[in-house]
């Protein structure tokens, strides 16, 4: 049921998914055509306007909370899921669990930024998060750039407003001096204005700065497509400039285009959760169980669980 | 001395500016060619790392303190500065000071959305701030909004990461409660990816989340332009493209080239100081001088000054 579009759009992008490695399974409403996938009946709707926790725990068939029990049972492998962030993640955590010495899941987007790709963490899971929390995204967001990307010794900078360690908030100079005395290569603040340039392999932040900064380059990618299109059509010439750059700028709004990440994982829980874009279409839901299956494949969970405990930093407080 | 190419770029753009009508007044260092424009001899320098209140006191004839000293006995009109924005702001708060009922001054910066401009208040001066800090940013970018750009009733909103009033940090919970039961046409949240497009005419932020959004913007514009350069000129077809869409590209990047608007207001002290970027080139500093000019004719500081404590809102609370 999640999803601006509906679920026949869902439903379009797991059929488009499908093969002999990824069978997936839709949960929706009794009736929905699956076109042959495998149905499991989920009657409840969690609305975008729910309380997150409430609708969890009253709607325990609604296809999000049914969806993280197939997980968490060990009947799925991963979930995706283009509904309520909030929702899932309440879900998520209810339902599946965090793994031993998880403080806090966060949201890990990887970044297709010039010098290579980079995860920006925490997406939008923690709109409010305390230093300890931030260092410990560092650490989630190193094991998953080294464990998936196969980046040997993550660089982590921390998204500020200066890149001196005083330039910032309350929240990023503390957890400045928690990153700058932890184990982890640390490199500094990065600012925002690099983050499709070179921002190293991880950038740490809370869920909602690394969600106003995620959404201000999707944004500002979408319409600066869209005035260049606007201006460049205004004369002959232009429309035919536009139509040789055509393969070119192809190339660049592919590199860039959110829907061809599809989603982001949601780390620190005990299953694999995908969040992708409210609004996504057919081919970004395709995109975001082809990622699901990357981390099934590459056991992110597994990784991550064996590699948590190991490398807890200095100054990280469990919450019971 | 501020700006990180140089005295002699900010001259050069002090030059440029220089009319019939604009008087530009150096202040610098000892020996420094003015180029015929009155000079000022202010021998001390803020550094980027020292400790703006510090230094503030520590140096009353570096540059900035001294520019501000000229504009609050009236010698000057407006003090325009490259230099530390937080050196510039101590130097603002404490040799200048703030309009009576001002709680915190805020940096405006007016945004070329496509609708037409609107004001992002606070763009850095506050890292961190309080809701009824908010509360007043979204008062002195209303009146900025109707004084200086004309716009009747300007619609607020608050720069969240969901349009629900329930989606943010505590900090926006706590400030939408508080921009919905004043006086002001406030239009709800306004997320990051419409900052370009629709957002309404003045959008709320603490100064940390204001300035992670404009500079993923600014930074987002450049990759781009930088990208699409080489992705189009990969071939002989798409080379010959570029040449013909180049008016079209130049119209566009004309309209979102930060160095066009030249630099900021901060808003809510007795005497106008306009705030550009470190890295200004001449031209960004000749065109934050005419910035600087314009605020001076359309009398933003007395405008403010009177409708402030006319308009000072339901619950902000007024700090000694």
């Amino acid at each position: 049921m999640g999803g601006d579009r509906g679920p026949a759009e869902i439903v379009a992008g797991a059929v488009d998914a499908a093969s002999e490695r990824i069978a997936p399974v839709i949960f929706g409403p009794a009736g929905l055509d699956t076109r042959g996938l495998e149905h499991v009946v989920a009657p409840d709707v969690i609305e975008m306007d729910d309380k997150p926790a409430d609708a969890v725990r009253a709607k325990p068939n609604s296809s999000m909370v049914a969806a993280c029990r197939s997980v968490g049972e060990g009947r799925c492998d991963v979930v995706v899921s283009a509904g309520s962030t909030g929702a899932m993640l309440a879900a998520g955590f209810r339902v599946i669990g965090r793994l031993p010495g998880v403080m806090r899941p966060a949201i890990g987007v990887v970044l297709p930024a010039l010098r290579g790709p980079a995860v920006l963490i925490d997406a939008g899971a923690n709109a409010d998060a305390r230093p300890e929390h931030l260092l410990q995204f560092a650490l989630m967001g190193s094991i998953f750039s080294e464990e998936v990307l196969g980046i040997v010794r993550a660089e982590v900078r921390l998204l500020s407003i200066g890149e001196e360690a005083e330039k910032g908030n309350q929240l990023t100079i503390e957890a400045h001096a928690l990153l700058a005395g932890s184990d982890l290569p640390f490199r500094g603040n990065v600012e925002s204005r690099d983050l499709l340039r070179d921002p190293g392999d991880v950038i740490v932040c809370d869920g909602f700065t690394g969600n106003i900064a995620l959404k201000a380059i999707e944004g500002t990618i979408r319409t600066m497509f869209g005035s260049l299109t606007e201006e460049i059509t205004r004369t002959s010439a232009g429309k035919l400039g536009g139509l040789l750059i055509r393969p070119g700028a192809r190339r660049l709004r592919g590199r860039l285009d959110p829907d061809n990440h599809g989603g982001a994982y949601l780390l620190g829980l005990k299953g694999l959760v995908v969040i992708a874009h409210g609004n996504s279409s057919r081919r970004a839901i395709q995109n975001a169980i082809l990622l699901g299956a990357r981390g099934v494949e590459k056991d992110v969970v597994g990784r991550l669980g064996a590699r948590l405990p190991e490398r807890t930093p200095t100054g990280a407080v469990r919450e019971p």
